[in-house]
């Protein structure tokens, strides 16, 4: 047995305390190497006179990746104590693992109980907790500059014509707060039901992530008065909002950072930044754009968005009075946050403290681009923007560069990384502002993003879809991502644009089995994927076939009785015969 | 190369910053399986222009298990924040390591950003930190109950003659505080620097574990002033002082309990512990002692020592105001927290908030027996109990019951299993009132518990003596091990004493080296233990042998200039020849 792979943390993702009041245990082994797991447990003061440790608990392998085989159990624990080992079996040999490490079985070995791992008591304000209403999420992220222009009369006084064409970094086109709510009807029809918006505040930038005023909506997007109707009339429709907070800077045009450029070490708000030494104004002392020889910490290497000194009890209070704010004044249900990785994790619980306490249903999301496990403890973010997990799928779908094995291993390496709670409510978005369109990054293939997009929504986590992807938007590279949206129903894909609601009604129908059914890859024709998803006596067969012709794709386990409710394919025996770049999903009760 | 046992976690033991202001990387790969390990890294906003992917910075193997080799490197990121992966030699191939797995070094691999870990900025306020003096104590551990008498006045009425008997579990022997300060002297000449009391709060038995209020001093050991006056004298020899809580469970006596004992669901402290169904009241409702009956939690299965539940905002304003009242108003130095894995990490995180705030320098010490990764992360403890580090060092030295492959196997397991400067201050205690006294473990043998002495002295961690150990105090499992010291000098082991304090002079001269050192365990004879210790200029090289019989130990490193130091052993050549159960320290500079 390759003992060096076998792994265990506790009171991690692989071992936690579940929403349905289970205890999950997690177990990596080396792929194909371990016949057999066991599960020894019980309470940890009744290991002399239960004899617990003679009862071994069969464990189920539930993922594979090219590495590594993982196991999982979860029990109900009678005094909220768990004392736990493992007995592992293949041909050669049965080893113990514990707190200790491996061992042999022997009666030595499994009496010793400090030779167990421990989950000394499962205390319920310890466990990782999603909203309820997250994991049921279909969202759309909006960029607001480019949506719609509602309020011709805020828009800069440069604005541009209303076009798909191609925006330059610094171009304005008027979309404002008004055009959203002027189409909330199109995106209730559409079927989804969280709205993310790219930053609202008083910025500079079309982006606005260089924010000047938190407590502001920027002028050119409206005002107080239209955010609330907006969020009222999503919430009538009974969408969610979810708003995008820079925590990380500031914009250097905020006043905080305008009276340390005036009055330098002086300044009150010297202690804000990361100054390490002044003075800090453009030109001087190192300070040009884009150089590494700034005197003070910003965003990448950029003068215009300074970093905030999170460690300072002032600025806390001030960002942490600005979350609750749009929360208890506006009723907002979710904060993006910008940059999340490189601020300090007390000040993350700090917030996550605060915000709870405002709002208990609050969902909190930061942008990570890889894996997080640190900020995914239960007192930080519910979850990050899932972008491990989509550039997996997207190197198969999109690139090809990758097989099917490949695809599977590196979604389960990621399935495993974290709880099951943290899991569904992932932030599953194929593309956003920051990425190329994956329209265009797939040639304009709306039959390939058909296929993408099914994928994705039957994958666990809350998918998300980038505005405009639902009619056939396309875009490169930001700026290019960042087209103004179609609303000219000639020039909408309407065949997208319906299949994207069918595949929203679809999502909305079988959330639950998607997103707690137990998920199982089944063996496919090559360049074809195919997996089920089975909670209580529902199973979803997902079938996608990846070849660049149609192909009969053979599913083995697929039953009799099994019905096609979802995308085309033609059923020929335990085959099913589906065209280049498309996908089938049958249903079995 | 072994895929499946290569291992890194970002932030966490395996990547951290340290007091010296660098940032170290860990690597766990398959033993003797990797040649070569590099670290690529550099600041992630100078991926493409510095293309730092290309400097292969090698990395050291610093320490080795049965199963595991452990690499290590520390780096200065210059603009505090840092990207980095893994590349992995060994004759057969070349392999990438990231943050999305492991692959064959190719350019495409290397120069995708996102393969690569994330360090996203290192904050100094997410750091671990344990204070200064911490790393630098020599621990004394007194139950007061048993060291001495200095106010016989305040003796409990039934209090037994003072000698070395074997307690019954319910004995009371009339030690106390006043004792201890009497005794002062006596300590300070034995060169301890710190004082670990179990509970001195009120409470009806002789351990005092079932606090009745922790406001008050046991009328039996003294009063405020007795107690003032034993930290202002402990002060004045520059010991520290910790004192231990329960806040885990209250004692059945204490008026919280009793009010919900007599008022049942009418209590206004109901909710300050976890009732499944009332009543409460002994013999009732399924509540017998040690039955698995109980309508509410407690430790173990006893009545007498009721749960508190902390996530009740009341029970942490309680706990936490007792906690700071110690320290504010008495000037304690340290808190030892009892069952410490039982309570939930969230209040862990508000008591260290609570303490920190009122007193930088606190030492949080929590009993955990078993690893304690989710509680050392820098914001609950300091520092745990250091049973499994202490078990592996019993089972080699007193049980013989392991060979020293696996006696380093193990204590490297555990050194890597933390941070460097949790390691430097993991409480090293060799027994306590939980468990035997090593003496008698050894069959009185007090060479042998020279030598032990001697090996856990020279370990990273702060080493603690359990009271009368220095005169040669026996005694089995609890009560047994809670005997009267031994104040008779003719009947203290007068040859160990002197030991002992020999012993603490040396720790005291050459703690730095022994903490910040560089730890590297040798090749030597079998039934020995050689290791060197290297700071800077300074070594030392740590020779014990274990043999029941004197034997002739090579150490083929050992330089010609190195001078014995501490213990004894006749050198010849690059042997030493040692006796059965002895060792021998030499220095080199």
């Amino acid at each position: 047995m390759e003992l060096a792979a076998i792994f265990h943390r506790p009171e991690s993702e692989d071992a936690f305390l579940h929403t349905d009041g289970r205890f999950y245990i997690r177990l990596r082994t080396k792929k194909a190497d371990v016949l057999k797991a066991y599960l020894l447990g019980g309470d940890p003061y009744l290991f002399d006179t239960e004899k617990w440790w003679q009862q071994q608990r069969p464990m189920t392998k539930i993922a594979e990746t090219l590495t590594h085989d993982y196991w999982e159990i979860s029990v109900e624990p009678p005094f909220s104590r768990w004392q736990y080992g493992f007995v592992l079996e293949n041909n050669d040999e049965t080893i113990f693992y514990g707190d200790r490490g491996c061992f042999p079985v022997s009666e030595r070995v499994l009496t010793y109980s400090n030779y167990y791992f421990r989950m000394p008591f499962l205390h319920e304000q310890d466990a990782f907790k999603a909203p309820e209403w997250a994991s049921d999420t279909r969202w759309y992220q909006i960029f607001p500059e480019r949506f719609a222009n509602g309020q011709p009369e805020l828009s800069p006084a440069n604005v541009k014509e209303w076009s798909q064409e191609s925006p330059t970094t610094s171009a304005f086109y008027g979309g404002d707060l008004q055009g959203i709510i002027n189409h909330l009807d199109y995106l209730e029809e559409l079927g989804i039901n969280g709205l993310y918006f790219t930053p609202i505040f008083k910025a500079p930038t079309n982006h606005k992530y260089d924010t000047e005023d938190y407590f502001t909506i920027d002028s050119h997007f409206g005002n107080d008065e239209t955010f609330q109707l907006l969020v009222d009339e999503a919430h009538r429709r009974g969408m969610r909002i979810m708003l995008d907070a820079v925590f990380n800077h500031i914009g250097d045009l905020s006043p905080q950072w305008q009276d340390v450029v005036k009055n330098e070490e002086k300044s009150k708000y010297k202690d804000w930044f990361h100054v390490h030494s002044f003075p800090v104004r453009e030109g001087e002392n190192g300070n040009i754009e884009n150089e590494t020889t700034l005197s003070f910490d910003t965003f990448s290497f950029t003068i215009h968005m300074p970093k905030l000194n999170t460690a300072n009890p002032e600025v806390q209070d001030y960002l942490i009075s600005i979350a609750t704010y749009w929360v208890e004044k506006f009723g907002i249900d979710a904060w993006r946050l910008d940059v999340a990785n490189e601020v300090d994790h007390q000040f993350w619980k700090k917030l996550n403290a605060a915000l709870t306490a405002v709002r208990p249903d609050i969902y909190i999301l930061g942008e990570i681009w890889h894996s997080a496990q640190r900020w995914l403890e239960g007192d930080e973010f519910h979850a990050t923007m899932n972008y491990p997990y989509i550039e997996t799928i997207n190197d198969y779908f999109i690139d090809r560069s990758i097989d099917e094995e490949t695809l599977i291993s590196g979604l389960n390496t990621q399935l495993m990384m974290y709880r099951k709670a943290t899991t569904s409510v992932m932030f599953n978005m194929l593309d956003s502002h920051d990425t190329a369109r994956v329209l265009s990054r797939m040639d304009n293939d709306t039959q390939r993003l058909k296929q993408l997009l099914a994928f994705v929504f039957t994958q666990k986590g809350t998918p998300c879809i980038y505005y405009g992807t639902e009619v056939g938007l396309d875009g490169f590279n930001d700026p290019d991502c960042r087209k103004c949206m179609i609303w000219d129903e000639t020039k909408q894909d309407q065949d997208l644009l319906t299949f994207t609601k069918s595949l929203m009604a679809f999502r909305k129908e079988y959330n639950h089995t998607i997103q707690e059914g137990e998920l199982q890859w089944l063996p496919s024709t090559s360049e074809s994927i195919t997996f089920s998803l089975r909670e209580n006596e529902t199973t979803l067969y997902c079938i996608f076939n990846r070849a660049t012709m149609e192909q009969d794709i053979a599913v083995p386990t697929l039953p009799k009785s099994a019905q096609p409710i979802f995308g085309s394919g033609e059923r020929h025996g335990q085959k099913i015969r589906i065209k280049t770049n498309d996908f089938i999903i049958f249903k079995d009760q």
